[in-house]
């Protein structure tokens, strides 16, 4: 088989990986020709649209979405092998997800997993990829410094990890990526159709994990001699390839320096919950920005650049912008949308789920999580079981402990007379008091991004507690039917002839003259 | 092929078409033997259950949904000769309708054929069975009067036919299903799920027609010489085999006396339209009751019993329930809902369509109907492209004519200066001033009958007179794409880079110290 060419040159000449130990990755960013030629090989090649899963019903497979388009673009630049490998690593490190998208993989956690404690196992914890999985050597590694700093400079893992020279630290973080809950604005009004696909997330993106690693801005003080005074932002570049109307480019996004200059806020992590970070997670080395979205938490960061102004990468000035409900097709711009960057107070209900049958004696179990970003914590956590007219605190005793940076997971039971099809819904105030809009229309956005409205369910309440109810559940066992299957007739009649004349006799539909 | 048999017995003996020229039809309210042995053989075997559409999605196929219990019923009595004929007249006389279930048959008029005129064309007016089909010779047909009458007796088609014995009589009226929009409470909550399919009705299970025949009020004057004074009640029973929990019926349903002694409310019809009645509605003779639900213009209609108390037919004493939000599998029996029998005011919109992209220039047409049960008519048609904040007024020009018994149709220019995903909704005004409650929620019942809500829909608005909105439009249409493919992604960036600099310049997202 010969290798496939562009104008008489191997692909794997014109988009090399020139560094040892560092497969999976090519450097785009430096090399302003190679991206030409890249873009010049993709406009000759037509690329199977993206799924419609907006107007059209989700697929209930696992994968659930398939990335036909960017696996494409890939093989389109003799880079197929990235996909492959990148596929394995997610059979290895993450067997057990909803794998919502195949490629650039996006998994969601699954809900028992979410609720097992406050920190999410590493194999369980939530992935929002970009582009392929790297592979780099952490001998191979180096982290450059450059742009606005005072001393551009080259770092190796070794030096990072050399407590002599870098005072380490740990801090347990919730990353939660801006698309978790997505569905339910989906479900609502369809918006935005990404080519890298917005994935249809429901309440599993996002999870908690203890960093270890070094502050950014004691790395950018001790190692590059602080910033020049016009530095306002620092851009992270991340090993990954990524694709943009036919553009390439490696994943860059950046933070405000204001955000960097708090020590606890902004590290560079090498270790996930005592382990070295797993592949898919960036390893050997991300950055953890807490409060943030998920996407500003580069991974596989080779290079650190001081800005004037924030990245020009467009995932930081195309993408995760907060439109107004009346922006979307006909005249949305990168510039009628604000960056995305801190997460406001949300929470969710992982139990029970959506349209289940519920049979309780007047209290219905719930649990779920509960977060604020921006340096916010979780103060209250509220339920109501009436759609939103009550409301129930969960007791300080049945929240996880507080973080400033993480989550808390809840357990309630609220209290349920009523029967028949309720809607239950939650509601966080965080430590400034913010509270979520009560419904998914107040936050709609065209990018589908942060659904921070209060989480809505519907179930079907089955109260005990009420003779009727409790005599027809143990006529239904009797008969070997279960009430769970709610829209299954019942096989016999409901009631026998004479109840049912004695009570349309005494209550007759027609009146009296 | 030896015929089938019951204790040595053909079935075709024991479940015979007893009268000539009475094809499809079995007398089972006179034979209780007959139905205990049809009950026996019912009992041994196994049948399909109902598909399962409400927690799970409705296929896009036509027919949608198939009645395979139903035909499975007919075939074990040896009746599949039953299914199979009423489906060639399904072919016949109802080629072009969404054919909602295939047997028993129920079709939804197509929404252009919906709003063609205030009158429904035969071949598109809706269906909904309970049972086959039968075919009656018109010369062979008797209709029976018994029960609480003063002078039983029958009377041939040639009887009620003739002028000089029973004056004739023309009424424009709308029939409606008692199912029509229940697709609407079925997305919000699941409800009942009956052995006969409660079919996901949209818009179209109503239409208008203009009947032909005599009052029932002046036959049974006439022919019976009154009724006794204890009756209270009609009886109506019709020529369709009808199955309930293993039970064996002929169609029977009932109205009070007191609708049926208003001589222009209950008739006997034999024309539709101009046109002898069409098998499939009934003919040779079929009752129309005016505002009521269309159950009880019962089809094929060959005896009418005169009662002290409403009908023991299932149909009408253990279906067609309106129930309280808190009533369900848990706790229903057939004597704690009320039977529906006037319908109450309620209307559609038919276009636009719900989640269409709609470009205007600051007004959006809209089409739909409006009607009331119970004797009411519409008065006034409100329109909100706010979702129910501000109403407008369909003018009086247009609305179509108004009749006492029949729907209106509209139509309506409605300002709308806002973009993106608008909700709008439409409710209807009687000359009770009775109007719809505001949300599906406020009336759903176990059921999923009567959705009388006002009908709310999604619509992605763009507003042409926007200089942004133009702008796009025209650059949309010169680079071969189109906004009413929303979700698929703009091929180009959105923005030239010196516009974006100049606008993030102007105002950056990071505040001064």
């Amino acid at each position: 088989m010969t290798e496939p060419t562009y104008q008489g040159k191997p692909l794997s000449q014109l988009f090399p990986e020139e560094r040892a130990g560092w497969k999976g990755y090519i450097e785009w960013e430096d090399c302003p020709e190679r991206k030409a030629i890249g873009r010049e090989i993709l406009k000759t090649k037509k690329f199977t649209p993206s799924p419609e899963f907006q107007l059209a019903p989700i697929p209930d497979t696992n994968p659930v979405l398939i990335g036909w388009r960017y696996k494409e673009y890939h093989e389109a630049l003799g880079l197929k092998h990235i996909v492959d490998h990148s596929w394995e690593i997610v059979q290895k490190e993450k067997p057990d997800m909803i794998h919502l998208l195949d490629f650039p993989y996006n998994g969601e956690t699954r809900r028992d997993k979410l609720m097992e404690g406050k920190i999410t196992d590493n194999k369980y914890h939530f992935i929002r990829n970009h582009g392929g999985v790297p592979e780099i050597d952490e001998d191979a590694f180096e982290l450059e410094f450059g742009g606005l700093v005072n001393k551009p400079c080259n770092l190796t893992m070794k030096d990072l990890k050399d407590p002599n020279k870098f005072p380490q630290m740990e801090l347990t973080v919730t990353l939660q990526c801006s698309g978790t809950r997505r569905i339910e604005q989906i479900k609502e009004y369809p918006g935005e159709g990404d080519e890298l696909i917005q994935a249809p997330w429901g309440e599993g993106a996002i999870g908690t994990a203890v960093y270890r690693g070094v502050s950014l801005k004691k790395v950018l003080k001790i190692a590059c001699g602080g910033l020049k005074p016009e530095a306002q932002h620092l851009e992270f570049i991340g090993a990954d390839t990524y694709f943009k109307k036919l553009n390439i480019f490696n994943y860059a996004v950046s933070v405000p320096w204001r955000k960097v200059r708090n020590a606890e806020e902004v590290i560079l992590a090498w270790e996930m919950n005592g382990k070295p970070l797993p592949k898919i997670h960036g390893y050997p080395l991300r950055v953890v920005v807490t409060g943030y979205i998920g996407a500003r938490s580069a991974k596989w960061v080779y290079k650190i650049n001081a800005l004037a102004e924030p990245s020009m990468g467009p995932v930081q000035s195309q993408e995760y912008l907060y439109y107004t409900p009346q922006i979307g097709k006909h005249n949305v711009k990168y510039s009628n949308g604000f960056s995305i960057q801190n997460m406001p107070v949300s929470s969710a209900i992982i139990f029970p789920l959506d349209k289940k049958v519920i049979v309780h004696a007047g209290k219905i179990a719930m649990q779920g999580w509960s977060y604020s970003g921006g340096g916010n914590w979780v103060e209250r956590v509220e339920v109501s079981p009436d759609g939103g007219h009550t409301w129930w605190a969960v007791p300080q005793e049945q929240l996880t402990q507080k973080h400033y940076h993480a989550w808390r997971l809840w357990q309630v039971e609220v209290p349920v007379e009523a029967e028949g099809w309720i809607e239950v819904c939650v509601r966080t105030w965080d430590s400034s008091n913010n509270t979520e809009p009560t419904f998914v229309r107040s936050a709609w956005n065209w990018g589908l991004h942060v659904t921070s409205s209060a989480h809505r369910i519907k179930l079907y309440s089955v109260n005990t507690t009420r003779p009727e109810t409790a005599k027809r559940l143990a006529w239904l066992e009797e008969h070997g039917e279960r009430i769970e299957d709610l829209t299954v007739p019942i096989k016999e009649g409901l009631e026998p002839l004479d109840e049912y004349l004695a009570t349309v006799r005494k209550f007759p539909r027609e009146p009296e003259s």
